[in-house]
């Protein structure tokens, strides 16, 4: 399998080193070599038909800020549409306004018979339809892991270990940032400007924090998990949203004295499409702390299913994308490709 | 795809109910419509190669105690192995002393070409090498998401999701009646045998709670995991086990002071494979509160993989069974059969 790498930030990387590492796993499991045969960033390029080694391209990233030459403006399409490889791994950064550059790119690969495999909630928050029935169309695979929840397998345990259930509905917390957050407002009696600010210190907010604490990336991930796993036809637009901005260590406390915690839950059901701050008995599996993501479903035999793991990182997100990466290959090679 | 239901307690009449109701399913998905062309429990038998109706068999259970005419001595095993069908559903209760009459059952069906989905324990914990050799001779399929915790999908999760994960160690809660007994000490300051009684008044404990709270049955599930996910050969006499009937409300009381919660905690890793009771920080995910059971992973790439489900039950148990069974008609429809 031929692999483009789109985007090469701390995601881009690491899927470019997991790659590396799995070369057995690779030809073990389906007598096939993943090649790297071209990656790019938003301003350079190389390709090698050949394969390159994801080492040096790392290092060479890490040296000169870039993967290659400068590429040329407006090429990139262009190359994805003609050049010869099979997947596009699309790592470029979410953007919540027009999906771009990786709309543009993710179009690009399926409509030139790629399949595309994409840890980018931009264009599946803002244009799910239009990407998924491109798919379809030219009969390529879209997968999307990593797009929500990091290494929290919530939408292949959906579609594929749960395609017997009736899934009825879906809560959870898709946000380390917020959870931390509020978290240590219970643990250390903390107000909410000085839990953020901690948060900050550790790298665990960004300083523009609002992204995260006015719950925009709870509702992308809410937005990508109605589509893909309810087959709804939603943007992020369309989720109802409260942040976790005005929460008091008052209301904090006064949970507690309940035996509850506040989290900033999503939740889909027949009557609701929401991110908001909510009150969660303890003892409950979303009274969980730390940065973890989870997701619970519910459904008409297994009952409540709930799945736990990191949500963000080099590491679980490239694991998200490769597990994607395999069920490909794991598909290709069951029907004798 | 022709069925025979082995055993019709609860769960045998669960996953006849169930297949009655995903008819829809696998026809849309599969172009198929799964048949029950057989069932038999320890006394009677009925067999009808134009399919059996499941809300009959359920109902003539009820009224009468049994499937059909009594059953002649010693031709069940004859019977699976002549009779036509694919896949036998193995439903029969947990031997902990040699496994019957499941292993023979199961071993019939797989070296008669048959696949085998099932919920029972004790084969899996006394004879595993055996039996997914036999499977592996036979090029048929042996899947038992069933036999652990329910409806929690961790076999699959971790067979099909995680494989491209290195899984270092796992540890989980096993046993929803240890972990209900541990939280009501807990929650309301019961001496152990009060919560035991409670439980036992609530269905949630047998009269002889014993395979329960002396860790037997997490035991047995802790042995299926080591052999299923980490390839190891071990019975359930492997597993150093220690259970809950020492536990003092003293000891929760200190434990909470510390804001800790006591869990009978199963754990597989180069140097364990044990079930012992441990102290859990709360808000940590395995500080779980009610009958659930949960499994965390500890993988190279993803970090932690938590997931929690309801361990028993008519519907939850036929939930996994189906699972299972979907999983084979994938496979069979992948290849073209």
């Amino acid at each position: 399998m031929k692999v483009v790498i789109a985007g090469f930030g701390t995601v881009g990387q690491g899927i470019a080193e997991v790659i590396g590492m799995r070369q057995e796993l690779f030809s073990k499991s389906f007598r096939q070599k993943v090649r790297i045969v071209g990656a790019f960033d938003s301003s350079t390029f190389v390709k090698d038909a050949k394969g390159l080694d994801p080492g040096e391209l790392v290092a060479r990233k890490a040296a000169t800020g870039g993967v290659g030459a400068k590429s040329q403006e407006g090429k990139i399409r262009e190359f994805i549409e003609e050049y010869d490889f099979d997947t596009l791994i699309e790592t470029t950064p979410t953007n919540i306004l027009d999906a771009e550059p990786g709309y543009t790119y993710i179009m690009a690969a399926l409509n030139a018979g790629k399949n595309v495999v994409t840890s980018n909630k931009g264009p599946l928050a803002l244009k799910f339809r239009e990407l998924s029935r491109a798919a379809e169309r030219n009969k390529v695979q879209l997968r999307y892991e990593a797009s929500v929840g990091g290494a929290m397998p919530v939408i292949n345990l959906s579609r594929e270990l749960l395609r017997g259930e009736h899934i009825y509905s879906l809560r959870g917390i898709l946000n380390g940032t917020c959870n931390f957050i509020l978290n240590r407002m219970k643990d250390e009696g903390l107000p909410f400007d000085q839990a953020l600010r901690e948060a900050q210190e550790m790298g665990i907010a960004e300083r523009d924090p609002s992204y995260d604490i006015d719950g925009v990336d709870s509702a992308c991930k809410l937005a990508i998990l109605a589509n893909a796993i309810f087959n709804m036809d939603v943007t992020y637009h369309d989720i109802l949203r409260t942040g976790i901005r005005s929460i008091t260590e008052d209301a904090i406390a006064l949970a507690a004295e309940q035996k509850k915690v506040v989290r900033l839950i999503g939740e889909i059901n027949d009557k609701r499409l929401e991110v908001s701050p909510r009150m969660v008995p303890m003892g409950h599996p979303l009274a969980i702390g730390g940065t973890l993501n989870i997701v619970q479903l519910i459904t008409d035999l297994a009952g409540e299913i709930t799945v736990v793991g990191r949500g963000a990182g080099r590491r679980e997100t490239a694991s998200a994308l490769l597990s994607d990466l395999l069920a490909i290959l794991s598909d290709d090679h069951a029907k004798g490709r």
